[in-house]
């Protein structure tokens, strides 16, 4: 019944997915000097030449993978200060608890100094500042937060709580938590900006 | 004039200091995967025979180097909640704003999975702990805090702002700030403390 194509059999997604996961968890580990194609097909077992069929150079791999896996964040109106704060700390935490977070931290450091992270360092760092500031401002115009507010003050220290959050979770824990990872970010994005809204 | 040792010229303590300080930038600059010694004989231009003579291997030469640069921090009793937090989070500002703050970041993410780097990560992530437990006992006992103020959400706040602080400070910035790092550092701290205690 499988219907004869002239390019050979149709590529199997599951294959591409667990090449990326894999992708995404090499990159977590050991950041960009170690990332290497022969360590995903290690790490994921599945052959280099397949590997390479799909993506021809190691970056073109981390780009699928973090393209698949890490969202910049996204700014809600909810009309309140504390709604809104809580909405982005949510989606700080969400990435750095899952899966996804050991890569996105190694971004942050690679992003610097690596040509082929610094493009992902900058987008998902400038969803966040864009984000921190519209909130603030809409916080400001409703005289919710004094005009004096400093956007990136309060960005600091709810995305640093929450990468400082998930790093001394122990990672035997952060697996249950992650699991559990909605409901755990929310009450615990709630006591960060209780902490700096009360 | 110069006094003759069985064992050979002396060794020169200028080249172990180029060669410690090579060590902790290049560790920050790719974390353990991609330390090695030919890269820090690279870097520091010190062969890399003279750097074996002196660190047989490249977990000896990074131990050094970041017993050298790498202090856990102090907790000193002012007698002041804020003055307290004040002076915990400015060790950690000047740390990640510093000459050895990539090292320490990459510290954090390696510590966990790099049975390398573990004990580093350890002590570091104690000696924090130990210390935000202290200053929060004291104040509480001092009736400045509630009782149940919980001593992990102000440090991953204070310490991951700090953090958080110096990835988002510009590298060129952050070198002009590195040479003032000490009143920076503080007035930071200081805006830091005020928006969790205020």
């Amino acid at each position: 019944m499988s219907k004869v194509t002239p390019l050979g059999r149709p590529r199997d997604p599951a294959v591409d997915e667990r090449v990326l996961d894999a992708a995404l968890l090499v990159y977590g580990d050991v950041g960009w000097s170690g990332f290497s194609i022969e360590a995903v097909a290690r790490s994921s077992e599945v052959g280099k030449a397949s590997i390479y069929l799909r993506w021809s150079t190691k970056q073109d791999l981390l780009n699928a993978a973090l393209l698949r896996s890490i969202a910049a964040v996204a700014d809600r109106d909810t009309g309140h200060i504390r709604a809104d704060l809580i909405g982005l700390t949510r989606q700080m935490l969400a990435l750095y608890l899952g899966p996804s977070g050991r890569a996105a931290m190694r971004l942050s450091l690679d992003g610097e100094r690596v040509a082929e992270t610094r493009q992902w360092h900058a987008k998902i760092a400038r969803a966040r500042v864009t984000a921190a500031r519209s909130i603030v401002r809409r916080a400001v115009e409703r005289r919710e937060l004094p005009a004096t507010t400093s956007a990136t003050l309060v960005l600091d220290v709810l995305c640093g709580g929450a990468m400082m959050h998930a790093l001394s979770t122990p990672p035997a824990l952060r697996g249950k938590v992650s699991r559990n990872a909605d409901a755990y970010a929310y009450a615990y994005a709630e006591q960060l900006v209780s902490l700096v809204l009360d």
